[in-house]
């Protein structure tokens, strides 16, 4: 794991200057610019957050806990600057999608017939 | 995502010639080689897929079936070709997991603040 490290830093500034990269930066600032939007998202995360910890913990979500969050969600979805920004996460999440698949073929193709 | 592919593609022949995956294709290689392992490890494997796929659908698992699917991992890990094959599989996830972590973290900073 010593060279590698040369060629995971490549990528990482490669990562840096896709487009899907920038627009997530462009988009992530325009709802920090924008306190409506920034609200809306920043709370919209909190309840997504508490959520997982519970779920975590193993505690049962209550109804009325799902249909807030839910409702939460909608509500930051249609801001259409917070919608640009989740778009823009899904663009960047396929580049590192792309990556994972690339590399975990190879290990895949070892236990082909096994 | 034009010259990214450069990248990936440098990363993943550099990521095939670590220590980790030649453990891996060695480890493979041994288990492939016995016949005993083989046996093992694949009866171990269909039974985790079988689970993995009533889970996804929705199925609840049996008591048996968990009981079933524990006893062939015991039996699968006490075998020490299967077990270097298993901690090889561990090592080389890490070195994956080093690349996730490396790409995710300016993503993340992007958010922060917000
Ligand atoms: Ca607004
Ligand atoms: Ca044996």
């Amino acid at each position: 794991m010593i060279n590698i490290y040369d060629d995971i830093n490549r990528l990482e500034a490669t990562f840096r200057n896709t487009n899907e990269f920038k627009l997530l930066q462009e988009t992530v600032e325009a709802v920090r610019g924008d306190e409506e939007a920034k609200n809306l998202f920043t709370s919209f995360r909190d309840i997504q957050v508490k959520l997982q910890q519970k779920q975590m913990a193993g505690e049962e979500l209550l109804e009325d806990e799902l249909a807030y969050a839910q409702k939460a969600a909608q509500l930051a979805q249609q801001n259409v600057k917070i919608l640009a920004m989740l778009e823009a996460e899904m663009g960047l999440s396929r580049v590192i999608e792309e990556v994972n698949r690339i590399l975990t073929k190879p290990v895949q193709a070892l236990y082909d017939g096994l």
